[in-house]
């Protein structure tokens, strides 16, 4: 028996003027997302606790049955992970930016004027950067986008970022954001850092003279998922972090197709192979962080017309259909508000409710429940959870 | 003011093939049960938290109020409460089988024929073995079944089975589970008993020549039900790990009647001397796990025949109705999902859900609760708790 964990990024929103006061998801065309509501049992989710507005990683951690407050210190390392860096315990890790700056240090361009070619050449020569007390680890990621591991003794992830994170203002210092050796340490080498990978960039003569840092987090120690489960996972995304998150839980990564219908289909075939496979369809966050309703009903139709071959999976097998996050068209980002969930296969208790929808399934058999119930849950209904207690 | 918890063992289940995707609850004529559910507020119940699989041990000391977490190491001791030895903190406790072995302690028969006859015999030439270091205290049980407490001073409940459990295998030493010299000194001492134990009880030339120990525990530190909550507890139930609960809770262990219908009136007057009394009928769960559906269907109907009195009971006292935990009649042992559970009396705020099953109850007005959350409702109910703050 599998499970398929089907996650549309930030599919739930908040009723929207534009739609009568519907949401995407009541006004949108789904009769597949429909059919698995119809068949399955449904209800609200919290992804960490009611209100709290969460990340794409924090609920993803949660989902995966992960505790976020104990796992999660800042993005770096899961981005880290996202681009195949290995981190190992004590490491920092830091997101970064390609950026212009002027000679007082000013940033002139965040992302130095979108630079997507030949970062693999600068990423070289900042690996070659020495700086005493710890090791330099980068790599380069999507576009303006890379990702800084610092690798050493007493290092501390309590410091600030470089990024100003608006142009126009200069570069910052980082400081220690507690009292510990540790953080001013770690301070101390990453300004000395920047000095350097400034120094080395301007050599280079492009765009790109100065790296700002962001997200700094400690190496997380997460219990890897067939240790913490006794199963195989395995996961599909096209977004860094959420590779990040699955590697960091020993899961297999593999790279979604661009349709959504073959995404589906190779889904199902990876699932000859695993236990559990997570499917992350990213955008539908996107079209409400522009706050663009008409795209997000729209996206919203696509993917449901991918799902019709979860009808018949989902006979012998679980299907998780849920919403990351609320993620709301007026305030174009995520909200703290439960999402809408269904649970299909051979021996859920299937509940009266028919829709996919944030208002329809509030009414359904699972009630109200947390991100990190979903794999207990699901462990149980694949026969596969340990008892405690005889 | 009074209050019955009245568990119906693993009633709860999956919808059943059997039984054309219903569940027991479901099929069964149980009109006193509906009536019940008629009558108050109805949720469903996380034993411990969702999908989480307990046993009958953990899922009742959680009904009570007590954090399995933190009380439960293992069911020796709630066996050794359950038949009537006393445990001192320190103590460690197993429950053991009588077994047959060969010369070379392969295991031939785990119940030693079933043995039913002159295991107190057995049970005296057993309490007369002396081991450096600890006290051996045991007493036979049920049948094939016993109970061995080991008290004294640096003894830790992390060691292993001597028990193969499959006949075909040797007598396993007992190892240390951690690296304390507490574990590693406690297994010592049960090796040196088990070689003593298997020379007494060969000279008394019977089937039984062996014990076989298993799921060790350390005795638990329970606040008596009188100290936790200021009410007087009863419990009446058939089955020594319940009773045995009930009795390091501090509550009053009354004999359970043979007929349903007994059981509940006796219950009844019982309550004219305690405040709370626990309920537990054990059968629906054997009928389960025995992969029994129309017994369990059977059950359900003879049980609410009986519960008829409680209907006039409940107009001035408070009746909870419930399952401990799913015990799926597909998978043939307890499941994590949620159970029904209606809770009746003078001041509920009555739902208007009509009947008592996974479902149905699903809908009511507690929504989704957990186990522990039930003695702070009952309590307030009765008026009987403490205010937090002013």
């Amino acid at each position: 028996m599998k499970a398929l964990m089907l996650v549309c990024d930030g599919i739930a929103d908040r009723p929207v003027r534009e739609l009568k006061g519907k949401t995407p998801l009541e006004v949108a065309r789904k009769q597949n997302m429909d059919a698995l509501a119809s068949r399955g049992i449904t209800g609200i989710l919290d992804p960490i606790a009611p209100g709290i507005r969460v990340g794409s990683d924090t609920t993803h951690l949660a989902l995966l049955g992960y505790n976020p407050y104990e796992v999660y210190t800042g993005r770096g390392p899961f981005e880290a992970a996202g681009v195949g860096l290995k981190l190992r315990q004590g490491d920092i890790a830091f997101r970064c930016n390609f950026a212009t700056v002027d000679e007082n240090l000013v940033v002139l361009d965040r992302r130095a004027g979108r630079i997507s070619k030949g970062t693999d050449k600068l990423a070289r020569a900042i690996n070659k950067i020495k700086i005493p007390g710890a090791e330099i680890i980068f790599k380069e990621s999507v576009a303006h986008r890379g990702v800084l591991i610092l690798r050493g003794k007493k290092l501390s992830h309590k410091v600030s970022d470089s990024d100003p994170h608006v142009a126009g203002e200069k570069v910052r210092k980082v400081k220690a954001l507690d009292e510990s050796p540790e953080a001013r340490r770690t301070a101390s080498i990453l300004n000395a850092f920047s000095e350097d990978v400034h120094k080395v960039l301007r050599e280079q003569n492009g765009n790109a003279n100065m790296l700002l840092l962001r997200g700094c987090g400690a190496a997380p120690k997460l219990k890897s998922f067939r240790e913490k489960y006794g199963i195989s996972g395995a996961c599909m995304a096209t977004t860094g972090i959420i590779k990040g998150i699955a590697r960091l839980a020993g899961m297999e990564v593999v790279e979604a197709k661009t349709s959504y219908d073959l995404r589906i289909k190779q889904g199902l075939k990876i699932l000859k192979n695993y236990d559990f496979l997570l499917i992350n369809i990213k955008e539908p966050d996107e079209a409400s962080h522009d706050h663009d309703a008409r795209r997000k009903v729209q996206l919203i139709e696509e993917i449901d017309r991918a799902l019709k071959p979860l009808l018949q999976f989902s006979r012998e097998n679980y299907v998780l259909l849920l919403s990351d996050h609320t993620t709301s068209l007026s305030y174009g980002d995520h909200t703290g508000d439960s999402v809408p969930v269904v649970l299909c296969g051979p021996e859920v208790r299937a509940d009266d409710v028919k829709k996919f929808d944030e208002r329809s399934t509030a009414k359904g058999g699972l009630c109200r429940i947390r991100g990190q119930d979903l794999m207990p849950l699901l462990l149980d209904l694949m026969n596969r959870s340990e008892k405690f207690g005889a």
